[in-house]
């Protein structure tokens, strides 16, 4: 894509009222517009870097057996007063509200176990339409008091809420187990595996501990006490001797740390809670009546986005991996000579022909200007067309996480083989 | 897929309160769930309808050099009251309304122009900036007095709105023009360009005439005076000596009839009215300053896919075209003998292999109840696997359309012939 052609513009400064880094960076390189606290649009940029995480979580899923719906943001009392979460003073007042014509109220989702639970009526019967994997991605609305971290924390934001319908809780498990192992691939493949640890956590109500996935970042809100070399964590808050003697484990084999973290996924038991208020439930062999056993795993896609961003940012902008950056390579091309514009054109229609996605710079600006947004934006490899490397024969290149060493002079060839 | 891996089931009847033949089939065959009037939920098989509706929309937009972004639902009061828009009274009271904590009202969006027009105040300065083109696949809220009409007229749908930012209305006309051929195509595309009319129709406040998509569908609310020979097409209420007189045409050259329609998709000229309103200006060559000149581009996603419903279901159920049906071919096996099970694994897997998606129906129901169900969720090639047809060497082929025919007993190559 041609960066003339993008309508967003980066910017010198972030709006005044904006105070979390992930969203100052994202605004000032033109991927998101702040509507309001907590309320983000996302830019032809954003949106493109939005899509690359849930084509991840996508394809993870899908391999996993799990399906894709969309659920819908307006909801009936009734539901939610079947499990008692229509009350207003719910999490410090979490529901966005609305009405109809005519006035009845409605609610907009913060969450869906109790519409997808409800759908499932119409589709779960007997023992044999079980185990059941359905997940969407969808917005959420959640009426915050405090919205101060970006994207890190929307009012509004998408998120990938997967649900598991099992027999039992045994069956339960064994997903809750394979999905461990997929969260950890979600977050490998989006670039944050070495910084993210599965944690363990007071549980929900069903089991004494659950699991939390907390990615290690200043901008986090939550404590991890962790061993970075034998990889378990745990919530600062439930760190205790208890924790050491339920997992069998001893304090004295490991060196832990204590960092700032952010969680971005959680996957929950839910038991029969909400089967149970929604009447959902199946006839087993024996032609005797269950409730359905459920659990929800959550990534907040957003938020997944945001912690990218505090995390590998520097001091000259964003810097993505190379999985989730709206384009793989920058072309900039110095100087509009004839000559340069026709070699810019030729290595841009070689690189989209070799499949890897390019956003060049044939602005009508100033070099100084060009590689300053180049670093803002942050996309992994940069090509550099000018005078200078169509003399050389070469092309000047540089990868962003390079901050500090000289651009080097490579050919086309050499350069798609280092990207591939 | 596996059919027994999907979570949705037919269902013999649509909920009682459900009048409109789109929801009614849509409901049974388990594409879509009921939540409320005018509100559904779209399950595995309606949502792949909706994404193959989407992506023959988004490929036809990029191609005219259209950027896709995501603005939100959640608007400010501010910048509705800057276009007068913020009134309850608006078209009978489109609007759903919010609060945040602390009582500040919010608008959820019933559609975006103030919105991209304010997020470009931070984009366009210059005429170099102009023109941009600017769409979202995006959820719309309107709070309909009357919603019996299935996905055809939601209270939340999805929605594609293409906004254009041009310096005069000059460039804006260009762009019209070309629109009108780009929805053409996006139109045939789907499945209905031949029930499909560009229709004259009085215009908005900023040209006499504008133009509409109106498909004839006997679930429309709109009457259309069309020549089916001559593809013109006037909506009745502006069918007048005037439209003849003012587009230069003879009556007496064309032969009018008269059917229901529905409106498919809309394009109108905005003018100056959102920028003017919201200060969105640009800087010409000589540095005068002028308001940008802007037009919408609206697609109903879920109206396209039920006015397809509607058009092409007959007494059996839903009839997809290939482009928008959620799998290419059903594959209906029957008996669950070792033999007929492999041989459908292996007709399965070579489908795939050839990229042809499929819907494999293994579950263990009465084959009468698979046939049932096949021509109810409307796939538009199927195949039986059976004892019988391994013995004759050949598969049992029928196409959707062919309601009355015979099926053919054909191998595997001519059928992928015939798909592909």
């Amino acid at each position: 894509m041609k960066q003339s052609h993008l309508f967003s513009k980066t910017r010198k400064d972030a709006p005044k009222d904006e105070v979390s880094k992930n969203a100052q960076l994202l605004i000032r390189a033109g991927y998101i517009h702040k509507e309001m606290a907590g309320v983000y649009s996302f830019l032809p940029l954003g949106l493109r870097v939005i899509e690359k995480i849930t084509d991840i979580i996508r394809d993870e899923l899908n391999k996993a057996g799990c399906q894709e719906l969309k659920m819908t943001t307006l909801q009936r009392k009734e539901i939610w007063e079947q499990t008692d979460r229509w009350r207003n003073d719910l999490d410090g007042g979490i529901w966005f509200k609305t009405e109809l014509n005519g006035g009845s109220e409605l609610g907009l989702a913060f969450t869906h176990e109790e519409a997808l639970a409800n759908i499932m009526k119409d589709h779960i019967n007997s023992y044999k339409d079980l185990p059941k994997y359905a997940y969407q991605f969808q917005t959420k609305f959640r009426n915050e008091l405090r919205a101060k971290s970006g994207i890190l924390r929307g009012r509004e934001f998408l998120m990938k809420d997967l649900y598991d319908f099992s027999k039992n809780k045994e069956e339960h498990e064994d997903f809750y187990e394979k999905m461990k192992g997929v969260y950890m691939n979600i977050f490998t493949r989006a670039g944050i595996g070495e910084n993210t640890y599965m944690t363990i956590s007071s549980g929900g109500s069903f089991s004494k501990y659950s699991y939390e996935f907390q990615t290690i970042c200043e901008a986090g809100e939550d404590i991890l006490v962790y061993d970075p070399e034998k990889k378990i964590a745990i919530n600062k808050g439930d760190f205790s001797d208890e924790v050491f003697s339920d997992f069998d484990l001893n304090k004295d084999d490991y060196n832990f740390q204590e960092a700032k973290s952010i969680e971005v996924g959680d996957i929950y038991t839910l038991g029969e809670k909400y089967s149970s208020a929604l009447d959902l439930k199946y006839t087993d062999e024996k032609g005797e009546e269950h409730p359905v056993y459920m659990g929800s795993y959550g990534i907040g896609v957003p938020r997944l986005m945001g912690a990218i961003v505090e995390i590998f940012a520097d001091s000259n902008g964003i810097v993505w991996p190379e999985s989730v950056s709206p384009f793989a390579v920058h072309l900039v091309q110095v100087g509009d000579s004839d000559t340069v514009n026709a070699e810019a054109e030729k290595i841009y229609t070689e690189l989209v022909e070799n499949n890897i996605e390019v956003l060049w710079d044939d602005r009508d600006s100033r070099p100084g200007q060009k590689f300053a947004d180049s670093d803002l934006i942050g996309i992994p490899h940069r090509i550099v067309v000018s005078e200078k490397t169509i003399e050389a024969e070469k092309l000047e290149y540089k990868k962003r996480t390079d901050q500090n060493g000289d651009a080097s002079m490579m050919s086309l060839e050499e350069i798609v083989k280092n990207i591939q």
